[in-house]
């Protein structure tokens, strides 16, 4: 069978890799002839929006997912009836910051107060209603970090309109959250699901860098696969789903979630028994999940800007190196690097060594 | 970078999705454009002894390999001084039966009596010499048990010498083993070396089945170590090979190699720290080797002439499946599943009921 795919990036390639030993092909559509995937499956180059291009990957393909969420929605639903998984109507949801509050909120997942602000007169409203500092976001179109603003005040606020007003807005309160976590789920066509542990995460300028999983709190595991359930029920869900969380004070406060798989996510590659890359692909093909226990206790480090020295990094005899084929630029997600240890107090030791060597920026408690 | 490899069968295959997460790009070189690896990566098409070709992939790469032994050592020799893992004199040996005979004897590796036959009156002289049972084999071009023949009696001689006796052949003796074991390991440019735990395997019709690894033996594992370093050592060898042996009454018998990755060793891929692909390719690209430290009690089960539903297989939650992207064909290894447990016992159960479903006609003890 041949699985299209909407975005050609580290996440579509690794796709493609889960999906070769299933005996799947691939053929990808992205804007850049040098995106990663393209470098291991056939790739069709246009714009995201080019309803012909996006007709011919439907004609070539049997099913249709993404990797990516910032694409037109309105192009996708033109392909009219052809099997587009995850479903659209989440994809709709998570684009726009506006809705995904209000399906938290209707769901009864705990999420942050927030305000639409279209107009400079709702962005003074939305100030009064829930203070500084808060954080004023475009409602689309973000991703890692991009398109916000932390307003800690009334100048912050003013800088922050003139720089993204032109786009729909949304205020959020600002939440001094203790730590980040996320939680990837799959759920298949007949409606079975599985549920990764939970992904502890550190993010620095609005990028992940480092994942720990599992995270060792079965009071916490057990809300964020509630909440992670009621969202894949409520879409009639077939792929693979992630929530962002902030925790604080014990409670789980969503912050946004994902139609897809995720970069909190890269450890299932070694250190689940089935990766979430496998497992959406088996959601979207119709057939069982795999198990999403955990192997060990598992760390993936992002290498962002530039890739050092493979033969540093290998020198390290059990961990697992992940190049996406890009070019070094600053910022960019240029691959990552996975542990699996016996113990999470070994992994601890093992990250805090290696983000001395690669990453001596982030801190971990 | 870009490696070359020559054969584009299911190792092949194997090679390329290792060798994508280090952000190695393939170009492979096979005789039928639907081979395993060209599905995945490019290929050029053609015979193994074109020289042209096989220039043209060495020209079009910075390092060479193969997947496949019965390619021509003169052609390959004919590429001069070109990077070429593992040596060509290492294949050379393994590809004919007497060469590699003389090697285990000369290294002090424990193997059968043999003798090379190239006429009728030097086969009267073999089965004088060594007896019945034996086994009749041409010396070179065999796999799965091909170009074989057991003799029982004068008349299996006659007719296997009818059938066979047109190639150079060797007779050897028959060795009613307990079981058969093969190690694998791999040395890299700088001339460190990692070894796998042994694997356990059962052939039915001279065709692999079944792999459970590590076997539990110490003192078999130091042996068959030591020797797999004497050969490594021998040739300077750059890359992953592989020995196969019997073990009768607590000995090995060395029965052959193979300068390659291995099908006994496709459990690597889930069950140790680093497969034998990606340490193949580690060891080629001169980078440091990974830990060959299994993560568990491992099982592998070839799926033969025909794939089972897909849907089936994957109903095993935490069964690793791998298709080769074959068209079925009787007696042709088309998948291979992989199980990883916590315990031998755990790990023999569930072989046994695979076995059933998969194999009904292989038994274990």
């Amino acid at each position: 069978m041949t699985i299209g795919v909407v975005g050609a990036g580290q996440l579509g390639r690794m796709l493609a890799l889960a999906g070769y030993p299933l005996g799947q092909d691939f053929l990808f559509l992205d804007r850049s002839p040098a995106a990663p995937a393209g470098q291991i499956a056939p790739l069709l180059c246009g714009e995201f929006t080019d309803t012909a291009l996006l007709g011919e990957l439907a004609e070539r393909t049997e099913v249709v997912t993404f990797d990516w969420e910032n694409i037109s929605v309105a192009a996708l639903r033109a392909l009219g009836q052809r099997r587009i998984c995850p479903p659209v109507r989440a994809l709709a949801t998570a684009q726009d910051r506006v809705s995904e509050k209000r399906l938290f909120e209707r769901l009864r997942i705990p999420t942050t107060r927030w305000r639409a602000v279209d107009s400079r007169a709702e962005l003074a409203h939305a100030l009064r209603a829930i203070g500084l500092p808060g954080v004023l976001k475009t409602r689309r179109m973000g991703y890692d970090g991009k398109g916000q603003a932390v307003l800690h005040s009334a100048q912050d606020a003013e800088r922050a309109w003139e720089r993204l007003g032109q786009a729909p807005l949304i205020y959020e309160e600002y939440v001094p959250f203790d730590f980040e976590v996320s939680i990837i789920g799959a759920r298949n066509r007949q409606g079975e699901a599985v549920i990764y542990p939970l992904n502890h995460n550190v993010h620095a300028r609005g990028i992940l860098r480092l994942t720990r999983a599992p995270l060792a709190s079965p009071r916490l595991q057990r809300y964020a696969a509630r909440y992670l359930r009621a969202v894949l029920t409520h879409f009639r869900y077939v792929g693979v789903l992630t929530i962002e969380f902030f925790v604080r004070r014990g409670r789980l406060i969503a912050n946004e979630m994902a139609p897809r798989v995720h970069n909190s996510g890269h450890w299932t590659i070694e250190g689940a028994v089935t990766s979430q890359f496998e497992n959406h692909l088996r959601a979207i093909l119709g057939l069982p999940l795999g198990s999403a226990r955990a192997r060990g206790h598992c760390a993936m480090i992002n290498l962002i800007g530039r890739l050092p020295p493979r033969r540093r990094l290998l020198a390290h005899p059990d961990l697992h190196f992940h190049d996406y084929g890009k070019a070094a630029r600053p910022g960019r997600k240029l691959g990552h690097c996975t542990l699996v240890e016996r113990t999470a107090r070994r992994c601890d030791a093992r990250v805090r060594r290696l983000l001395a060597e690669l990453a001596p920026e982030i801190r971990i408690p």
